[in-house]
């Protein structure tokens, strides 16, 4: 484990750890949250963009958990909370359900299950997307953590999915890090990630 | 009604919708908050304002509501709430007591009346203010959803109100389309919306 | 006093004013939350930091509070509520414990105590350092307001400290003014503070 900075890192016996820490497998959730690809009238698109992002992104392996599920509150919470409760997942995003419509509930089940908010997330994300369409702003895509599981929502759309990650990924390994996740390992070619020294 | 995306938008009998919808009239709320305006001390130059810049940004009629209340938080939830459920506004628009100072509840009057809230609308009022005052960072404004009316808090200065409102209406009549609401064109000559495709 | 725009600011007798307003002493809080300076294992560099760069913005004398408690919640909360309350600070400054750690709680205190949130501090504290670090989508950093008391989390290292203090300084003083606090002058080589007009 590396030295976390000014923290006692301690575990204190309250949340079991299964298998994480640096020299574990990196588990990644991936959640469509849609009502008509939980229908299969759409095709998944979102969750397929992520998918081949993250494998440009991270090198070496990494294991997904995958789902799709509709736009219903205590359905998104349920299977976040199994992928990191359960299925040990060190990161879950979410593609979908973020905007201002009245099925648009992926940030109320995210705040829902989450212990802390990283508000930062959203804020860059929206900076981000603004370059591109001014009703960025209409979007409520958020962070949090969930005990040791960083839980990041990303829009819908596969090219706005691509932009989103581009912004907030290069902080998420060092986060994992905080969160005694594995160490995630990334190609700088494709994504300039950050660790402070 | 226009495709909005992927999303089911049946209103499932939750809420009585009255003449909404793309063909119904655009109605626009108006709240002045003020201790000072609403004893006729000061002069109504915000809400002035705000129907002066809407009448040059959108296109074809529009009827309003108007009001000018103390900074009292149960008479601004009360005026919203009589807005959007009663008068049926598709937007409502407030000026003034989004500040740090005891008085200023604008913001916690527009969360207690909201299901959902809409954090891009503060970041680009902020970040917009920036660019003139470094006292921006003080201001609380937000926006937020009751149902199916969009609710924007403005700061109380006109020339603010102005800079505002030019950060942040491309988005709204698109945010408006997404519930349910009437199709509001605007003047592309003063003012540059956005629908997405 | 000064003219506070469009308010009433009379206290009503809510909160007992000892020695405030525009005539009264500068008495600033300085809270070090970290395990580690709280058991005297690392030197409390962030709380000199602060110091020494108050001492450079503020002309004319002030008076510090100073603490260092470790990262507990309620020892965070209690350390804000004696400086607001009974210590009368017109302003608190925090620094660590704001990142997405399981010990970092510092904005979670700070929400607590507070009668009033101020978004604006933490994305532009967050703006700021994304000019030097990826990982500042990560802070969690707010600033509020408890009763007429200014809260601030800054971070705990010394460079982003500055770099943080630097981005929003220039609006506080304002901001104490609004909340009946003593008149605070500032070298303008120094920092550029504004107030409105």
């Amino acid at each position: 484990m590396k030295n976390l900075s000014d923290k006692d890192k301690s575990n204190d016996g309250a949340t079991p750890l299964l298998q994480r820490g640096a020299g574990g497998e990196v588990r990644i959730g991936i959640i469509n949250v849609s009502d008509r690809a939980s229908k299969g009238i759409y095709e998944d698109l979102p969750g397929k963009a992520i998918v081949s992002t993250l494998n440009e992104y991270i090198m070496g392996d990494w294991e997904q958990e995958y789902a799709i599920v509709p736009d219903e509150q205590h359905l998104i919470e349920q299977m976040m909370i199994e992928m990191a409760d359960i299925k040990n997942c060190c990161l879950i995003i979410t593609s979908g359900g973020t905007g201002p419509a009245l099925r648009d509930v992926t940030p109320e089940a995210t705040e829902a299950v989450c212990t802390k908010m990283l508000p930062g997330f959203g804020e860059q994300m929206r900076r981000e997307s603004l370059k591109y369409v001014s009703t960025a702003i209409l979007s409520r895509q958020t962070a949090g953590i969930r005990n040791e599981t960083l839980i990041v929502n990303l829009p819908g759309k596969p090219k706005a999915i691509r932009q989103c990650l581009d912004a907030v990924f290069p902080a998420i390994p060092y986060c994992i890090d905080l969160l005694n996740g594995p160490f995630i390992e990334c190609r700088s070619e494709v994504i300039q990630i950050f660790r402070p020294a």
